[in-house]
């Protein structure tokens, strides 16, 4: 093949509308109304979601006291994105009407229920549907509010958003998270060397200096 | 915590500058001159890439005849993202030095190269990059292209991207594409039960005929 001379410039795409338009996303987050972790209803839809922390546990009092007067500081922040979305095997009509981000939120609420030590109604959630074209936004979107806030559970303690492994997988170690948080059933089953708790609680609270 | 009323229409985001953002890159991309794969030079960035055909394989003449005038249709679309993106652990500076996508162009010359039935020569490929903030465009810049072209081995043919499971895991199955293209090293050594050949083909075939 014969191709052009290799300019690395010719390949840099510069366009300063994106960054606007992620910032726009942001601020439409943050005006949503805040619900109670589930919301009340089942709702359809993909998106982004962020969960809050205003309860009385130790480890957690300083997000607590940063969402006093107003949410502003989630712990969690995830995505549900169509299912199939990367293979594009799904048609929009399908995207629309699944109940991915309902089903994401009642997910993280059994969760925490299960967590020995922390209670669901010390969390409150935002989320924002993104429909049709716009779900092409979800991991934007995500990602700009992780870089952000830097969520304690995102970026500083792994392994709230996991999944079962499943049977034959649970030779592996449980995760940072259900090291800390016990009561996971499928957790309590994983048979590896967890990570030692007063490490990871020690990265907690290094974390937890620069958030705020 | 006391919340509004739930109301489900408070949480969709609505913007169309995003789709039409999403034109802007995807036709950016399409403009970008076309390289022999792997590239002749190694290049700092992360980004999104195309790899096109133009060989006889018996497989994919379709596109190598789709392919003849312009690079109209590739074969496959991946991304290289910025190392620890979703964790945001990583500074802007950090990420705009990475040679994440050079990196992968080169991996998938090598799995090419060891394919039995593949020419590295009968392939090439067209590759944007983007840098800081527009880093949060690649997914869905990678995740547009895929939708619009439906690129056999994104959606029909399993595994091309792959990696080595590595040592202990090779009770999987090899995938899809090392059904058919034989050749990759750790991919032989996988003693699973792959699918059969024909059914793959079938597979393949099918999908082609809704290409171009």
């Amino acid at each position: 093949m014969k191709s052009e001379p290799f300019d690395r410039k010719k390949h840099v795409y510069q366009n300063d509308a994106f960054t606007e338009l992620v910032k726009d996303a942001v601020r439409f987050f943050n005006g949503t109304p805040v619900q109670e972790l589930p919301p009340p209803e089942k709702f359809l839809g993909t998106g982004v979601y962020a969960l809050y922390y205003t309860g009385s546990n130790d480890l957690y009092k300083k997000y607590a006291k940063l969402n006093r007067l107003s949410y502003g500081y989630p712990i969690y922040v995830g995505k549900a994105v169509p299912k199939g979305w990367r293979q594009a095997r799904v048609s929009d009509r399908t995207e629309t009407q699944s109940r991915e981000l309902s089903t994401r939120l009642k997910e993280h609420s059994r969760n925490i229920l299960n967590a020995s030590d922390l209670f669901l109604k010390e969390f409150s959630c935002r989320f924002v549907i993104f429909e049709r074209e716009g779900s092409d936004m979800i991991s934007t979107i995500e990602s700009a509010l992780i870089k952000l806030h830097k969520p304690l559970w995102n970026v500083a303690l792994d392994g709230f958003g996991n999944h079962d492994p499943g049977s034959g997988r649970y030779e592996q170690a449980k995760s940072d998270w259900d090291v800390i948080h016990t009561g996971r059933l499928w957790a309590e089953k994983c048979n590896g060397i967890p990570r030692d708790k007063n490490a990871i609680i020690d990265n907690m609270k290094r974390h937890l200096k620069n958030i705020g």
